[in-house]
């Protein structure tokens, strides 16, 4: 019998998001069944924001970036009476079951709307963060460290081409509580002593002191130091270094992160030029540099994920399984959706080098096909082509269910 | 008869500089000539640090980033001695003359050597900041007007995606005194509304009320703003913003750059998330988005320098002349190396929208041809290929001239 099943992206923009979107539709519709796709996340849920997906809307959309359905950070347990209208909704469009792509916080609500009203859902993970538990490794993260490993190569050849006039740079990464990306630009290492120099990562509290004495090293060494660094770098106490500095140094202003406040320590103690750099959204936004397998592995994730609703196995997200690192061997797997819970997955010890500034192979071993393939976009007049596809226009409201 | 000639790139890295390298190489060596690579720039010349360039050196590194040559920002004439001993090294090689690749510090010193002391000399422009006088483009902007433009049209899509969460997302391109990276940014835009919003350069005095005032303007309409800016932005007294605040505000501390000071004011006025992306040495390291017409031009450039310099044609650069705007037609030109000056060229008057706060079509029709094409790099196991060939141990010094 066909059924109807409804598909949201929650939280953060990343490459595979089209993917994971492309591939809940097509899987359905070849068999038969209705996708409904679901606008801004969960706000689409709560304000009854939906439209059907067909061949036309998910043509084209797998080399684009961002997510056609569009996103939010809505949460419906933070919204006035948004658990019932996600319930009134639900039933309002006769949805069977529901595919969430997200995060920790979409996937967490999805979790407690079964547990709590019997919602049926299956989750698929999507976080350039690569901080979600039961899973190896979560489709957005691939690309962007694709694209952040990319970036410290090229900005390390022009550090160094410039090596004779000493100097210092630093990728501020994303991550806030894990270095996951920071350490991803360690693959822009093709032998010893290439950029990165120094990795920082939030999993090992910051030592100035021990930090200053490697970059003045990196800097006898090699006459220039690369540094990549995660945004939430804490201190001894556990503290973020960037959150802390600007709340408590200066009052209200929050003054850049800590990439900014690393340079100025390194510009004090050796008096060398030091650059900064913040990827911020475009390394999440970096379509043109999406890795394919991460594409490939976003792919699949979505098309089990909806298999799995048409079935009715709810509850569950699907997972990406490594079952070997060289040849790359992976498969898709489940995990219970409620045993996702609040906790992030730090980079485990092993992948840290012993005085915690650097990785060690281990964390390389793990990443490397990760990044593996390019899936580039089509170029027009010199840019990438992300052309969108008119949407038609909808009724933002449905009528009231009953 | 064969001649030898030196060939130096100084200044900031960019990824048409090889492309200069590998012109002025085969443009000599299939007519005999010899081609001395000089390290360093002007201080591979002061210091007697040569190399001789022949096919196995350039071959392979058209699409690699970084200067095989290596660069510096030293200044024989801000070096003890330095003057004298360029003069004494080019005689050391019995150098019939000297192709230098650079901006206007470079350039500018070679101006001075011929001017002063008959060092016959051509120059070839190369800045990613497209600020030289005599030429309508230089190489190395092109490529860094695609990255940008790039990454402006990506993270757009990232902050349209999650639109109906309200938020600015600002990118700092590089610019001391002109807008033309940041006015590169425009080219992300497709369409009236899309991203960039607004577009701050230096040639504008900063007008804080004005642009807050246009930022709640674009929310209301857009429910997002991005906006690109220049890292030399100047107040209404032409005194660079960045500098000034973290001069006068806080002591020593340098706190990072105008994106985050830009994103602190919007914070303040309207509370709405803002994100400040800093592209740094991204932005000019970026050779896997070169553009193919950057590349192209830097070739020829340097292909016609070495010419110049080896029919004696000296104390002249080369220039890239438009001829017509669409479809674009261009040719090598040449100027009077004198005639430089250390004048920067700022973004005319009718490239910036009348409120300063955008860039015009003419602009636009200036920037479309230069971001023409692609050049990528060959990628292996993930990412760009940029090995290195490694260079055989030389001896630093040569012995004296005498």
């Amino acid at each position: 019998m066909p059924k109807k099943v409804g598909v949201l992206t929650g939280g953060g923009d990343c490459p595979g998001l089209n993917a994971v979107i492309r591939a809940v539709t097509r899987r359905s519709l070849v068999r038969g069944h209705t996708i409904v796709g679901i606008r801004e996340g969960w706000r689409g849920l709560v304000d009854g924001h939906f439209m059907e997906l067909g061949p036309r809307e998910i043509s084209g959309i797998l080399p684009r970036g961002g997510t056609i359905l569009g996103t939010t950070r809505t949460n419906p347990y933070k919204t006035d009476g948004g658990v019932e209208q996600v319930l009134e909704n639900f039933r309002a469009q006769s949805l069977d079951a529901l595919v969430a792509i997200g995060g920790e916080d979409t996937l967490g609500v999805a979790s407690r709307l079964f547990a709590e009203h019997g919602l049926p859902v299956v989750g698929v993970p999507k976080t350039i963060d690569n901080d979600l538990m039961l899973t190896d490794c979560s489709p957005g993260f691939g690309s962007a460290a694709k694209y952040l490993a990319t970036s410290m190569r090229e900005a390390g050849m022009d550090v160094r081409s410039m090596a004779g006039g000493r100097r210092v740079f630093i990728l501020e990464a994303m991550g806030r509580h894990t270095g996951w990306l920071a350490g991803a630009c360690a693959l822009a290492a093709e032998g010893p002593g290439e950029p990165p120099h120094i990795v920082l990562m939030p999993e090992v509290p910051f030592d100035l002191e021990r930090f200053l004495s490697e970059v003045e090293s990196c800097l006898a060494h090699y006459n220039c130091c690369t540094i990549a660094v995660a945004e939430g770098l804490v201190d001894q106490e556990g503290r973020a270094i960037a959150e802390q500095r600007s709340a408590t140094v200066y009052g209200h202003e929050q003054l850049g992160g800590i990439g900014g406040w690393l340079a100025q320590r390194i510009r004090e103690r050796t008096g060398v030029t030091c650059h900064a750099a913040v990827a911020d959204y475009l390394q999440r936004a970096g379509r043109h540099l999406a890795s394919a397998m991460d594409v490939a592995q976003a792919y699949a994730a979505g098309a089990e994920a909806v298999r799995l609703a048409l079935a009715r196995t709810t509850d569950v997200m699907t997972t990406i399984e490594r079952l070997q690192d060289e040849p790359y061997r992976w498969q898709i797997g489940t995990a219970p959706l409620g045993d996702i819970g609040d906790r992030e997955k730090p980079v485990p010890r092993e992948f840290i080098r012993e005085d915690g500034l650097h990785v060690t192979e281990a964390f390389l071993r793990y990443l490397r096909p990760l990044i593996a393939g390019e899936a580039p976009p089509a170029f027009r007049d010199g840019l990438p082509d992300y052309r969108l596809i008119p949407w038609p226009a909808v009724p933002k409201r449905l009528p009231a269910f009953g």
